[in-house]
């Protein structure tokens, strides 16, 4: 099974919401306290998608609020660099500041985050800085759900929503949960399950579909069947090392499988999963097919330091699966 | 042309929003400045339909947020002596006051009115303190379009709404706009879109469904077009002095002609307008019908001194229309 | 003993601080939920003592910030009407409006209120807006309490003071505490304590000044001695009927009587017992007088409706003294 | 002329206000959006004054707030580590987090700082959490102007004035000003003025001296004479390179001159500065020896990456001034 795209579009994807920036541990595998220098890299879900779609030959645009110095400069400067359209981030003039997330490495599987969100430039993003003209331009609307965790950017992502559906533009709703910044746990799940009543496409891992829903310890097969009577066509549940199922609307359902690596951190997983899962749906491959990118993506970003600069190219995964199908086929 | 409701409800209708003090003014004719004295008065577009439904004989409850102090136990006295059920009205505990509304008559064309409606009660209506069980008695869900106006008010709303339609409640959207509280005007039209396109009846002014769409001067049949695309099947856009217009989704399109009367204001006509359809509606008068009711009781409710103690009867509203066609039919 | 005053001043007094609406009950000896209908005065305690002490023949101004709207303007009307000179009364322009207060008289002895006090405009006073050529004009600066309790009216209030001493203005600080607005008892201590002790003269309840010393049940001599350190050279605390007692640096203590009265309501006392004080100071009066014409002003205006409107004259204020004499002296 | 302390106390000084974390930029003489590392250090004025103190030999305490994450214990177990008694130090139980400052060195001439210090944990120091029976332990407490910018640190500042001059603990007023969180120049005008009147030293540079009286280009005799009216003993005014004036109230003026030195960044040097000066004073050194104590530190730090860890010993400094004596003397 393949998705359907409008090929008369100059843009293959829009992604919407926050570009900010990390501080990656150099020394790791110990607690942060301990951390005396930290590396600069472009962060942000959305951001690491355009990026990680851009390096795989997607064209990819972007939306977003930045602040106005030398980090919202630098994370400009990058975006251009690696070739996402930024002609639409627009400027913060109210002195916000960039969000930053400092990364604590103590081993592979103790990884924890140290976000500064209070007022950051990105949640500032208005309404009136969404453009019909530029949305209609693209095949997919990225939206990413921790821009909906405050106003003014919740209504500016609410407004791109429905321009995309007016349009014809396909709304991918990646879930992104970041407990920071929501007012409740309430909250969190009316404006994520309107969101996803109006999605083509929702892509999250169980542990966020349960956010969605305000419960604990989620069924798959009830969080589908409850959303496929509003607009999604296709559902992607991620399982961790456990891989992911993708539920479409005919009631297919397909397995994908996590390819083990060499752990270094966990940040980034989901973001290169999305890009590849786009580029390959973009390009034509049927879904099985897809979840394999998105894991294979993944497995080459957890084992680098960045989640940015590490977006690994088409050939890398392309390498990647081939290595671990010849393994499997033995 | 009849609506449909399912009879086996035990409520006819729930309202939602915000239930506040009016302060009349006894003197009236002459500017705010020069009135030195102010009669008390429930108030509040839903508060008054769901007294003047009540009045009119309907099963009627009420979900809102009451302020602890004499204002909200007046509120609360009130309500419940004309039938109201009030027990999913809460009282907040943070110290918010009862939203107030003083009234300015200079003349019967120039009425204008002076809100206190900062940090008011009935805006920190939380969706945890709206219930599933309560909702799903009702008939007709009636969402205040104010009470979208500011958070955590409106992700209550939207819970609401989103609960209602889960449980097959008809929702009606009647559109209030008060420019007070807001935003931007973009933010009114994001979310007054995001509910209308969900709703089963729509009502407002013209003026209300332009702010719905953030433009001026706007086209009946471009904006009942747009919203049939989604769930409405009934849209009444009123036109003042010149009467209403009730379009179905099948097409069609009735008139309602305005009852000329004595004015003493232009408070509450709207409330008292929506109550008298709801009635006739939930009758099982067909659409033209409840349109001549909605006007009739409109009628009444300008020519005396309150919004919600003028709520006319069942016997008045069939009384002035009855006078009314022997006239037009002489 | 007598205060000296610089008589080449233009005003005897400048109050700085709210000025609000009263909105009294009409039909009162009852719970407000039972009272229809409310009567409008100006009120406010420093608008009062304006208002109060003009009526008397002084000279008062007036800085502060009224609501752009009809209960400002009424303010303004009626101020300038007894004869206080409002030009540096300025008007917000950012829709932040008058504060009430509605009163409940259930019976003489147990009178409350409901304030709003939600974003007012004159907590909005700027210290721009305060200037140091009208507060040179004056032999005396009235500073209100509750003027201190939020930003930006705070550093308003504070900025008056700095500037009152660098030009030998004498500060009057009438505590004037309302337990509204405040974030905790603890600010109220540190702010009340600063200008308690750049102060002349400080004015206040018994409870009034252990809310400035954050305890309970405190003791005279203790808060005196305190004061005394700083600038205090008089300081007044208000017991009630049991009447009240002066305080000189010098080590003279004076003692005042109450003067029982048919009471309709206590609001207001305090405010026509300052005026009449400061009316009696200002005209060479001794202390031990001054404290007999507060006591009979606010005998005369606990007995009458309003705290504004019933403020008394000088020949009123003078016969009450005699006749209670006359009656002592028997 | 030198400054007299109570002997009898059990710690020298104890700072209130900030306590942070600097990112230095590993590579610099560059634009910050080509540093690529930054290395982690504690930073804030009064933070950094406690440090350089406390390696002077002082016995200094910190009262302060900080947040409950890797960053704040990296602060609590620095700051513990180099002596200062951390005791009073609190962590913030409502997610603040530390505040941050990136640091950006184009060239020795071009330094500037970006600032993370929007609802950062050292800004909601409570007045509650600041205790008498502390603060009567020292000889000295530094505030810190910055501490002044927002509420609830603000009131917790001025209570610790409050409670110092009470138990004659002398108030040193480093004005440090750092023109993020004020509202307004006005704000800082009135609470620098506020505080400067009841300290015993107060120390700024020209810049922040004009920032306190809200001019521009003010007079050191002005300023002075204005502040000998209330409780100021002795003023320091620091002109940068062209040296520093002390200012005493019985009419002294001692004149200390800049140390050249080979400038890396200017951060941290009025830090190290008041640390010096403040070691110098309380081990008896006459206030011109002492002005030399504070160029001589200053001129270290400012040659060395850090602001904290740079702080020299009083080896170093005295070594510094030996030197440059013997150059002077040739």
């Amino acid at each position: 099974m393949k998705l359907e795209f409008d090929t008369d579009r100059e843009l293959d994807i829009i992604a919407i919401g926050r570009a900010c920036i990390d501080l990656n541990a150099v020394e790791y595998n110990r607690p942060m306290e301990e951390t005396m220098t930290f590396k600069k890299y472009v962060g942000g879900s959305p951001a690491n998608i355009a990026i990680g779609t851009s390096k795989l030959g997607l064209k990819a645009g972007f939306i977003g609020k930045l602040a106005d110095d030398q980090h919202g400069r630098f994370i400009e400067q990058y975006m251009t660099g690696v070739g996402v359209d930024t002609s639409h981030m627009v400027v913060d003039k109210e002195g916000h500041k960039t969000g930053l997330t400092f990364t604590e490495i103590k081993s592979p599987e103790e990884c924890s985050i140290l976000m500064y969100r209070d007022e950051v430039a990105d949640l500032y993003l208005d309404a009136s800085e969404v453009s019909e003209e530029y949305i209609k331009k693209a095949k997919i609307l990225l939206v990413s759900g921790t821009a909906l965790a405050k106003s003014p950017s919740r209504e500016a992502v609410l407004k791109a929503v429905q321009l995309a559906k007016k349009n014809d533009v396909q709304v991918f709703f990646e879930l992104d949960y970041r407990g920071y910044t929501w007012a409740s746990p309430e909250e969190t799940s009316i404006y994520y399950t309107l969101v996803a009543q109006n999605a083509d496409v929702v892509i999250g891992t169980r542990d966020e579909f349960d956010v969605m829903e305000n419960i604990e310890n989620g069924n798959n097969d009830e969080t589908v069947n409850a959303l496929f009577q509003h607009s999604p066509k296709l559902i992607v549940i991620k399982h961790g090392v456990e891989g992911s199922y993708a539920y479409a609307k005919s009631g297919d359902v397909f397995r994908g499988n996590a390819y083990l690596t060499k752990v270094l951190k966990t940040f980034g997983a989901g973001d290169s999963y999305a890009s590849a899962f786009l580029y390959a749906l973009l390009n034509g491959k049927d879904i099985e097919t897809a979840l394999k990118y998105g894991s294979a993506s993944a497995a080459i970003v957890v084992s680098k330091h960045s989640s940015s600069e590490a977006m690994p190219t088409v050939k890398e995964i392309e390498q990647l699966i081939a290595e671990r199908e010849a393994v499997t086929n033995q």
